[in-house]
């Protein structure tokens, strides 16, 4: 990150004392990631200043580093044609990453001017769906046959000859076995053996478990017949499984997964009300339930003071357990055979940490309002509360995955409504019960 | 995971029908992963009985699998000789990984068993503070002098000799470009000119971004005098990467950053009751701002019904912009150049739902209690919370990012309390200049 700053300081200086020659240099030299976030802070027309400075292959690798609300600014303010240009220089996919965050009418005004070859390359990998095994592949890989020589196999990189027979797939062979083995025996001796494959239509969050879990650092994809289409490299991975984060991240905070910080506040805006509906809806929802009990309010006001305390705790047990099990099913911790043991441990801890914190909150509704029974009141409904938060937080998120719905997306809104009604009930509830004896 | 699911099946039949001998064939023929997630589901007898089935390499990669709580299980209930010769078979680096998470005695025990050049490895990487480079880097690694040819480098490697000259490191050769290379070239035409390295104590979450930013795949670490030290591979950065998404999504959840779904209750109890208890304080500091408007409630019940209502709001407000906002600052993309554009955003995303949600609760209150003045003040309210909770949510990450805080772990407290009190003060302060008015 410091990098990216230091760079944005000087690059905002050459730029101000109009040392173009000097900047064209700065910029040769820097990495394409750190151009581009130097390019996402400067103001539209020094973007394009900048960016035309660029000699065309590091022009190409920006465009892809790119977040996309800078890279729409940034296309629309350049020209179709030197667009296309750039993108003629660039790996298929990788033109595909840019040309699917352009509205459509533009994308494909730039894929009729790029060259012929490469522009139906990119609209083949187009027609996978977003997300899955197919955009993500590149299709320049080397294939030879199991009964060629190493030798042969070495000549045959040489040569960057791309794979064209479609043969099956019985192995892979890792460079540095081709590198070091006999060049006389047949790569088949020193293929491996089982191979992990997709298929194109996989979702990439799978290419990226896959990945995580069997230590794999080349995904092939292949079709029906075993045969390969493609690779995916580990780098596209380690994007996807940064994208499947950001997306848990937001999820669970109740944001649309794809927001990236700079989204112009238009494009979001229904997409956060739709949420903060849902909410006021669910906050009417626990006010209701007060609304039962307004007249015990009306007969002792303190109630309304203390209220809200059971019904946050209720949420903080909650989240914390929702957090951890929610985690634990995305990264596929949470098997039906453990399910026991996680909700014995959920309620063991909702338990004895509301055991303690009633009794703190107890003792200080006791030394504020001097009523043991109301200490009393408060301290047991904490305690049920908390437990019932504990179940819930751990059940609500496996029911909806197994109605297949994301948990990360609906289970901040079920449960913590669950939790507010319950704790808004429990508390009241037990006060209206012995409110002769409170009063 | 469906394939974990149906070796668990398979394993769980074959061990109740006793079918040994075709057990240890699937077993050989399943990745560690796979077996890994069968043995925590099994009880203990049966896992280290499976796990003794085993062949030597394969138990090895199981170990370094498997999740904290189900290896404590497992090392425990097994000989310390019959671990120590697993892990003399395992790369340095993994043997660490499972060393590190034992209780410091039989750790030792363990290491005095092993085999000494081995055990002083692990012991040197022992060294480095956990989270580091120095912890992941593998030592052994191929070095040749740029002078060399092409031929040479390759026979350096065929040798599988390691680098032990300790001279500087000037650059990287692809495997790719030294198989496609003319043989009697230097290795210094053909290597990368800039790497970025990293030193032993570089915090794996920098190690991690950097293969994100530049698109490495094996980063150098280095030490002062830039001399090679050992290499870190993409493999396990993208554990770290995984790791850290957790800690990051467990932290904003209130969680601490290191549990996992099976840690034994007892284990994370006091961290969860930390947590509980700030929670429970700033519950009580919110309700203490509702105890200075008791009269008001005695006065008009009404009041404490809606009263959550608002504070809920500003929660999901804050929630979703402190998500997108830490996130931001996670990935790198919240530098101060894009400071104003962000809070604009939150502010206007703020107003723009607010205004909406306030007409939509103003009518419910109208109709619920019939006070056009009430159903005004809770819009009022409304809006104001959700204003303030927009820039509270923006800056109080920033602000604890810029004193070194993890604004993951403090955000959320800070944030919700503040919107919180801020929720009942101004719809309680509100409705108590109005009181005249609506009774």
């Amino acid at each position: 990150m410091e990098e990216a700053a230091r760079l944005t300081e000087s690059i905002k200086e050459l730029l101000s004392g109009g040392r173009e020659e000097r900047l064209g240099q700065v910029l040769e030299d820097s990495y394409p990631a750190d151009i581009a976030t130097v390019l996402r802070e400067l103001p539209v027309p020094e973007r394009v200043h900048v960016f035309r400075l660029l000699p065309p292959t590091q022009a190409g690798a920006v465009l892809s580093e790119l977040d996309d609300q800078t890279l729409l600014e940034l296309v629309r303010a350049l020209d179709e044609h030197e667009v296309s240009r750039i993108l003629d220089r660039m790996p298929p996919d990788h033109v595909v990453e840019v040309v699917e965050e352009l509205p459509k009418e533009q994308a494909d005004k730039i894929l009729d001017l790029m060259e012929e070859e490469k522009s139906e390359e990119v609209q083949e990998l187009l027609e996978y769906p977003e997300n899955t095994a197919g955009r993500l592949m590149a299709r320049e890989f080397v294939a030879v046959h199991e009964n060629a020589t190493v030798a042969q196999a070495i000549e045959h990189i040489r040569k960057a000859a791309t794979g064209d027979d479609h043969d099956h797939l019985v192995g892979l062979v890792p460079l540095h076995r081709l590198l070091t083995a006999d060049p006389t025996i047949p790569v088949r001796a020193i293929r491996t053996e089982d191979v992990e494959t997709v298929s194109v239509d996989t979702d990439q969050e799978e290419v990226a478990r896959l990945v995580q879990r069997y230590n794999v650092i080349e995904v092939p994809v292949v079709d029906g017949s075993h045969r390969l289409l493609g690779t995916i490299s580990v780098d596209d991975v380690i994007d996807v499984i940064h994208e499947e984060a950001t997306e848990d991240i937001q999820r669970l905070g109740g944001v649309p997964g794809d927001e990236t910080l700079l989204d112009p506040p238009e494009a979001v805006f229904t997409k956060r009300l739709i949420w903060r509906m849902i909410n006021l809806g669910t906050a009417v929802l626990a006010a209701s339930v007060i609304g039962l009990f307004e007249t015990s309010i009306q007969a002792l006001a303190t109630l309304a003071v203390f209220m809200p305390i059971v019904a946050s705790m209720g949420g903080i047990g909650t989240t914390q357990t929702a957090t951890v099990v929610i985690r634990g099913i995305a990264l596929g911790e949470m098997t039906s055979g453990v399910l026991r043991r996680v909700l014995w441990k959920e309620v063991w801890l909702a338990f004895m940490t509301s055991v303690a914190n009633g009794l703190v909150l107890a003792l200080i509704a006791y030394l504020w309002k001097g009523s043991w029974l109301l200490a009393l009141i408060l301290g047991v409904a904490l305690i049920f509360t908390m437990v019932v938060a504990a179940v819930a937080g751990t059940l609500v998120p496996i029911a909806l995955r197994a109605f297949q719905v994301d948990p990360a997306i609906a289970s901040g809104v079920i449960i913590t409504t669950f939790t507010d009604v319950f704790g808004f009930f429990s508390f009241l509830g037990l006060a209206t019960l012995m409110m002769r004896f409170l009063l």
